[in-house]
């Protein structure tokens, strides 16, 4: 797989900058990326034919009615790359496979192992990644690579997982090297709150520039989308506001280090302790993420049936996540709010309602028509944004992460 | 004044990257502004000349030493053009005069005027901005504009001042037109604590590319750097912190909405309000910012003096603002931050020892080495920055801001 890669490695800058305008701009014609790019007619034609060779563009029959010469519309060839994404949530593994058109080709959830050595999580995503390969019937020297979102702390420079409060046993693990070695494909470690912020943006194609995004999962996090650009945080560590006071009342929680803060708030282990205080379900073992999640389901179906203590339980978290909401548009003034992660299908209905009055109440400037909203990609957003992070570290004019192989 | 202004303003996009880039490369030669600006040598040359012609630019001798034939160091010219920045605190006016090597000319601090009419405020401003034009004996035909930096909520499209609760006199203040008027030199309006952001960035000279900016005055304000670029949020009212819950034990204070908020910790009015409740000073008129400001500098002078219960009260202010600084510094992954502000010289003393140890304890990630710093410019930051974005309004290659005249 590793020569695939090699083979479909860009010539040089110019035939990125060609390719990028092409795959934002699907049925630009060579005019077209002559405009955007400022390369010369030549060096155009040059570089498209090299693509078409290459098989990672395409051109189309121009559209009827044109006056004059047609302009030939260019487009990407979805099959000309994969890139396979992957979310490690200490409940769930998300992976996919994404197309040079931006598409999901496949996509699969799987239960995160509990209490084992990290290696094996690393043997288990190698090998579903190369099933899910196999099954979608993709020529496997097309694969880029593999992207992988995860909790931080990250060591982002060395592709290590450092510390994450969530992952427990997961401690300095050298997860890009050990999973590049388990598939030999190129591997990018990302944060799960950026790589799912870059796939709302691309998902958004231009309407959402500016937003934070809420990530909702086994731990909470944001990322913070500015002018179009994902930022990234000096350590690439962005988004840590689980210990953000938003209820300075709240009654201290065991493995919560902040009383009040957002994590205790809203994750779903605070959910469930809180839970199984008022009876309504057998607390689960804390250190079984599985377990917990499999709780929480529990939690927001009795809540979504009626049942007033888990309804209120979920209001009080919606109250809190608003507060932490409040906070971030204070700071940054963005018009939107994006919420998302392996969590918020779960909540979304309970939230939705209400979070875009309470967040608007926290709000010392005038937002007008602040927009609250939930992921527009879905519960894979993540391992979507980690795929995408490959096909542009690949074949975008500019690097976005460092990557081993 | 006006006429002045139009004779100054640059004929084209070409010209203003050449300025742009000798403004920030001081010394570098014609070949160095083609290399950074990729126009034609003969644009540069005929460029150059222009701007030589309009005193913009001058040419210095080569140095001693050069091989070949001698490159001709370029630089601005210090008096070829001047801003006006003003900055309006409640409690105090700073006003400098910004030459266009960078260099503040003059500055002046006065007593912001209390429970007068704005217009009071406007008048005695364009008075004191062509005061200091006058007394500096610059051409005031150079003088390109004045910038303006007030707290917000600002409309900055509008050049409004909202509502800003540190100006309870400042209601829908019309600020960008009727200073216009009263000084017949164009006029723009950013927050204080963007204009700060931006002082601070320039005078980093490229060592602070990211930061968190944290104003003290008479209210408490943030401003995000990233990248090299200071952030504005989609209304231009970044950084509205006050409300960030910090102190969740603080008991409630008059005139402070959000119990244990930022605001409530640190803000001068805060400050005395505790200071008299331990019976240290007696409570001053909480509608005259002046008397609380004068309040406040006579607390921090008794801390400074060894007085053990105003020590207190400051010590406990910093570890409120040090709460706010770990949120923001978890958030945003900043490697430093940066604190001024009218307030800062009187804070500085007992914030500064103890603030980078505070803060890290705060810290979810590893930050090796958080940089905590007082400002480098001094407590005229937002006035210099004001005057900064009038330089780049009329001289950078993209606009900064909204302006009338």
């Amino acid at each position: 797989m590793h020569r695939g890669s090699n083979q479909l490695q860009l010539a040089d800058f110019n035939q990125a900058v060609v390719l990028d305008a092409i795959r934002s701009t699907p049925g630009v014609s060579r005019a077209g990326v002559q405009r955007a790019s400022g390369l010369s007619s030549q060096t155009i034609s040059n570089i498209t034919r090299r693509l078409i060779d290459d098989r990672l563009i395409r051109e189309s029959s121009p559209g009827a009615g044109a006056r004059g010469r047609p302009s030939i519309p260019l487009t990407v060839n979805p099959d000309g790359a994969f890139s396979v994404g992957v979310h490690i949530d200490p409940a769930r593994l998300t992976i996919v496979l994404l197309d040079l058109s931006g598409k999901v080709r496949r996509k699969q959830q799987l239960r995160t192992p509990q209490a084992t050595n990290p290696t094996e999580v690393t043997t288990l995503l190698a090998d579903q990644a190369a099933s899910l390969v196999r099954r979608a019937g993709v020529d496997r020297d097309r694969v880029l690579g593999l992207g992988l979102a995860a909790p931080g702390p990250l060591d982002v420079q060395a592709g290590v997982v450092l510390d994450p409060p969530q992952l427990p046993n997961w401690r300095n693990v050298q997860l890009r090297s050990d999973l590049h070695e388990a598939t030999n494909l190129p591997v990018l470690l990302d944060k799960d709150v950026t790589a799912a912020a870059t796939a709302e943006l691309r998902s958004s194609r231009g309407t959402a520039t500016d937003f934070v995004f809420l990530y909702l999962g086994s731990g909470v996090g944001a990322a913070v989308v500015a002018d179009n650009q994902v930022l990234r945080g000096t350590t690439n560590n962005i988004g840590e506001i689980g210990d953000i006071i938003v209820d300075p009342n709240a009654e201290p929680l065991d493995g919560f280090s902040r009383r009040g803060g957002l994590a205790a708030a809203c994750v779903p282990e605070a959910l469930v302790i809180q839970a199984a205080r008022l009876g309504l379900l057998p607390l689960p073992d804390l250190n079984d993420y599985l377990a917990i999640d499999d709780s929480c389901t529990e939690l927001c179906t009795l809540a979504s049936s009626g049942h007033g203590g888990a309804a209120r339980i979920l209001a009080r978290a919606a109250r809190g996540v608003a507060v932490g909401l409040g906070v971030l548009v204070n700071l940054l003034d963005v018009p939107r709010v994006i919420v998302g992660g392996p969590l918020w299908n779960r909540l979304s209905e309970t939230f939705l309602p209400v979070l875009p009055r309470l967040v608007t109440q926290e709000l010392v400037a005038t937002h007008d028509g602040l927009v609250v909203q939930g992921s527009a990609v879905g519960e894979h957003v993540a391992a979507q944004g980690a795929a995408e992070l490959i096909m542009d570290h690949f074949l975008a004019p500019r690097h976005s992460a460092l990557m081993v192989g």
